[in-house]
């Protein structure tokens, strides 16, 4: 897999349907400046976007359109790129998802399903409703489409000039940072971030194989994947510079830092990268320029939504 | 007065001192793009550390420090700037401040007094300080060296490669538009948008000097000066395109709108500008390019903070 090619491919392809997402170096988050990609201003408030709209742009969408199962983030994305392709979509989440992620799919207009239980059942619904209508399932990270349109976030920040010796990237299941692994191939450090109590990728890395992990917590709608997709995994072997672990409190305490000194306003899962560097769970060499992905901002409750449910 | 000279001047004084903030194109926010300046990143929320830094750095401060007198955004950025500094500041709000603002500028270690009554008491009580004391006033709009400073802001998003013939800006006592005024005359058309319930500059503009005007609404915090800056008078006769009102109503749905479309959360001076976009208090001509400034982030209630006042 050229991954590089992939990655440029998807670039070009989605251009133009995507927010090129403003960058900022700040002052004040860290000892030293610490450069910030906005990646959470992406449309549906989550790098996501990138993924969806490479894979419907690059494949042949059913009539049936497309159908996916999401904690929220990757559900938002698929169901905003289906409308504006003109493509019907099918959106399975569990209730987890909370209000204001469920808000934000229902604004796209998509079919959107609210499953009793938790992920797993989203997903047994959703491809239930792909084997029933022939509908395409848009896989939220294990996908040669979906790596390379994340891997796109990576590529723009290069073509937006960053500067820095060291990239922290949050890590779910693992799309993001397998698309910033896939275009740096070690030309940069990518440290991944996981919170503590959903660390699939530092537990697959040390059993060497992907394993499932519980997963709960502040982040655990965005970022609780059971098991790490396979195409991270590999990439992570390849290429990764370092795996950390983040606590809860580490995180809430990023989020707060992102919005008293920026007003970015994110959500846990957006701070997590943010609070390795500033819990000290990761610790730069003295001059190493560090930065930081923020990659989500679906936050609950919405600010603007009162919450009913 | 040289303003492009002293525009450039203070860039050069504060450029390590204030963030250079970021820009992005939106494509959902209005029919066609339109360019945003995420001004409300600067530090303390809001454009005013621009002014601040630039009088605190281009006069002698004297050793009983500065004092201020704001609505919150103004106090928080002199706070901010004379501890950044090594200044002692003495900060006086209203309690129309709100617990938001009067937070920030707790956070800086200002000392801070929260007066009763209205922002004239305040202001009252800043000058009795300034007598008493010797410490310098910083005054919120209508000094050269504030304007001056708020005119780096649309310095810094030319050299940022905008694209546009025409930026909407919100209005309050008029520093940060009339710094635009300074740096553009009339390279660009400049549109002032304020809230119908408080134009000062809309109503200084039909009289043909400043007059006083009753001030209230859902920006009046930030927007609300009762009389405008003469700095910016005299620029908006020479150099304004337009002058146009908005509702507190189409401010509040801009302020959803930036808020859903990126994840951008922001007060609501801080969405009066595009408000006049997608109201349509503002109509663009065909093909006209439209860019606008976003300017304040200090939102009320405040996310992180539990409003117990």
């Amino acid at each position: 897999m050229d991954w590089k090619a992939a990655i440029s491919a998807a670039g070009d392809r989605i251009s133009g349907h995507v927010q090129r997402t403003p960058v900022m170096e700040s002052a004040t988050l860290w000892d030293a400046p610490v450069a910030l990609k906005l990646e959470q201003l992406q449309h549906t408030g989550s790098f996501k976007a990138r993924g969806a709209f490479n894979t419907l742009l690059s494949q042949q969408v059913p009539e049936a359109g497309v159908v996916a199962a999401s904690g929220g983030n990757h559900g938002a994305a698929v169901a905003f790129a289906a409308r504006a392709l003109g493509y019907p979509a099918q959106i399975f989440v569990p209730a987890m998802a909370g209000p204001s992620k469920i808000a934000l799919i229902e604004r796209t207009g998509a079919a959107l399903t609210v499953v009793e239980g938790e992920y797993a059942n989203a997903l047994e619904a959703a491809r239930e409703h792909e084997a029933r209508t022939g509908a395409m399932q848009v896989h939220a990270y294990d996908a040669e489409g979906t790596v390379a349109g994340q891997g796109t976030c990576t590529a723009e920040w290069e073509a937006q000039g960053l500067q820095a010796d060291t990239v922290l990237i949050a890590v779910g299941g693992g799309g993001l940072i397998a698309g910033a692994l896939g275009w740096l191939q070690g030309a940069r450090k990518v440290v991944a971030v996981e919170p503590e109590t959903a660390c699939a990728l530092n537990a697959a890395l040390e059993a060497g194989t992907p394993v499932d992990v519980e997963v709960s917590g502040v982040a655990a709608n965005a970022l609780g994947a059971r098991r790490i997709g396979s195409i991270c995994l590999e990439l992570a072997q390849a290429h990764l510079g370092d795996s950390t672990l983040v606590t809860d409190e580490a995180i809430t305490e990023a989020q707060v830092a992102l919005w008293q000194a920026h007003r970015l306003l994110v959500e846990p899962a957006g701070a997590c990268a943010l609070a390795a560097l500033r819990s000290g769970a990761y610790v730069p060499a003295p001059g190493e320029r560090v930065a930081v992905l923020v990659c989500g901002g679906n936050i609950a409750p919405d600010p603007f939504i009162r919450d009913t449910r």
